[in-house]
């Protein structure tokens, strides 16, 4: 199973909620917007446009465990429901499409961000939205950079106060809004801190110790990668605390190994099919864990001159790969997303009685498709 | 009374609650980030420092027109409460307390990203917190300043969900939190877009125009420095909708009078009064009313080519000042701020009968004081 096939996963039902969910959500930003000025209605088009695009990856991991929790027979939203309500032949509640749809734009709120802060003006070898903008604008200027750049801050915020507001305004038993809080709070506090620390690592206002750089991954991605979609899913089937916080263990577990992965990928992935710049990493001097053993083994010398240089060249970059591999660093992070994986299944191995086939079926699938990911 | 007496009006009692609870916040945000990383709670730590060390303009207004409203006898947040409870010798309700403080940390938060987009690193002569981030590392290379500026991001966004969570959280009837989430988005949505025509028209991206200039005038400013505190008050203090949306209006009045007069103060106040750098507002090409003035007479071919010249003199600023004198701009936009005075007036005037003194007597205070302006 590739990485693709979890992202097409929902059924198609639930895939078709989820989407008419997000669009409706950017159409009706856009049309507020016309009554102000066509500028800010083409920038909600763009960021509709741009967010639907996506995998998708989170809201799919969310929904897909509500549905597994749904059919352990969990404690439903829909309370005095019948058997056949919890089954996938039915609609899901609109409370779970909601935050669902809430999940996917506070990724693309956080995308936004890291974007301007990055300087990055393509995804997946397009242009994004503030290439975009950019391009409609002068080309790569400075005034065109500096109004798409503000375009991508301000779409940002937008899009970050939306989520509040959808959860705020939830239909639901008011314990599960307010644990749905916490866990939007929670969340982006560990994401604000993770890109921090990132920021803070590549411009040396940090220490590249590797403790910091693993918790930098955990912070940055795991969280709202993975925690947030399974405790999300957690409290809206009401599931009780114990299985909430194996749910949540399990996601801190996989987040991890999956930003190991993207930065195993990233270095010696091939780059037709991960859809990066080749050695985007190693160019922007991104601290990843693989830099982190690097820098302690006698290799470091030879590496570092190269490492967030600009102008790196393909067969530099291929160079410094050889290098990280030679020195270990890549044996190094396999090891430590091997760890990932047997803390999880020793996790779910000590719930088996918790847990029965449904959801630990979709951890398994996750953890499978981490795995086997090549992009 | 100067603009200095409206910003230490809060009684004393009222005005230690409001510092007490920034603080509190601040202290709070601070102790959760210790936990993950030193410099996330610095980050903390800094915002407190700068947010403190405001005006409190906009919570002073709320509670200002709250203590108003109360003593017009309109139905108090505290039902059942006896009279002596809506007089000002008593404490404020805790919750409109929360909201002058949640009022307070969405300035700084669009204060944070303003300061981003416009590349500051100073506010009233001192470093905000971008320059102070910018200091403690490496000075104000490349490096210090994407990291002072990325954490300008960051902690914008971390107020701007801290605002929705603590508006979300009110103890207060369903009907005033509601109320309350759609007044901050809808001033969200407006201070967005103001910021985008300000960013846009300054980056060649929006065309200058008069309405234009004026639209952006009025969303980026008078929204969230006049309408949110006086419609925060009335929502707090449950009056019928008519007062609800006279006290918007004049909101918007006053607050167009005051961007308005910003622009005034900026190109002919003395900078040793108005703490910001002379002629700052030219340099860096701001589409002011002023400007929009001069573009449309003979004087403007001699304007141009000093505007957004950012190695602007002082002597050169000093003769662009005059002119935009001579062509009518400053009389331009004097007249402008009279026209709100006068609206505002009338729309006191007609409305006699359902506001008493106290209410009528804040919004005036206000507008004097708006007259009197020379900080």
């Amino acid at each position: 199973m590739s990485v693709n096939r979890i992202n097409t996963q929902l059924s198609e039902r639930d895939d078709l909620a989820l989407r008419s969910s997000l669009a409706e959500r950017f159409e009706r930003g856009e049309r507020q917007a016309a009554a102000y000025h066509p500028q800010f209605a083409r920038l909600w088009s763009l960021a509709g446009r741009h967010s639907l695009g996506g995998k998708l990856i989170r809201p799919t991991l969310a929904i897909n465990v509500f549905r597994a929790l749904q059919n352990d027979g969990a404690g439903s939203l829909t309370t005095g429901s019948h058997t056949d309500d919890t089954t996938e032949s039915t609609d899901l509640p609109a409370a779970v499409i909601t935050v669902a749809t809430a999940i996917e734009l506070l990724h693309y709120s956080f995308l936004l961000h890291d974007d301007v802060i990055d300087g990055d003006l393509t995804r997946r070898g397009n242009p994004n939205l503030i290439g975009t903008l950019a391009a409609e604008h002068d080309g790569e200027n400075t005034k065109s950079l500096h109004w798409a750049r503000s375009c991508g801050i301000l779409m940002g915020n937008l899009l970050l106060a939306e989520v509040h507001q959808m959860i705020a305004a939830l239909d639901v038993p008011q314990i599960v809004r307010d644990e749905l809080l916490e866990l939007l709070s929670h969340t982006i506090t560990e994401s604000v801190v993770g890109e921090q620390l990132d920021v803070g690592l590549t411009d040396r206002a940090i220490a590249p110790e590797t403790a910091t750089i693993l918790e930098m991954s955990r912070l940055k991605t795991a969280t709202y990668t993975f925690e947030l979609p399974l405790s999300a899913a957690a409290i809206l089937a009401r599931v009780d605390d114990e299985i909430g916080s194996l749910l949540a263990t399990a996601g801190a577990y996989l987040g991890l190994a999956f930003q190991l992965q993207d930065d195993l990928l990233s270095t010696f992935g091939d780059p037709e099919l991960h859809g990066k710049d080749a050695f985007s990493d190693l160019r922007e001097g991104k601290e990843t864990a693989l830099i982190a053993h690097a820098r302690m083994t006698n290799a470091w010398p030879s590496i570092e001159p190269h490492f967030g240089f600009r102008t790196l060249t393909p067969e530099q970059g291929a160079e410094i790969r050889d290098r990280l591999r030679d020195c270990g660093a890549e044996a190094f992070v396999t090891n430590l997303i091997d760890e990932q994986m047997r803390a999880l299944n020793e996790l779910l191995a000590s719930h088996g009685s918790d847990l029965t086939g449904p959801v630990c079926g979709v951890i398994l699938n996750l953890s499978d498709a981490l795995e086997r990911r090549s992009v």
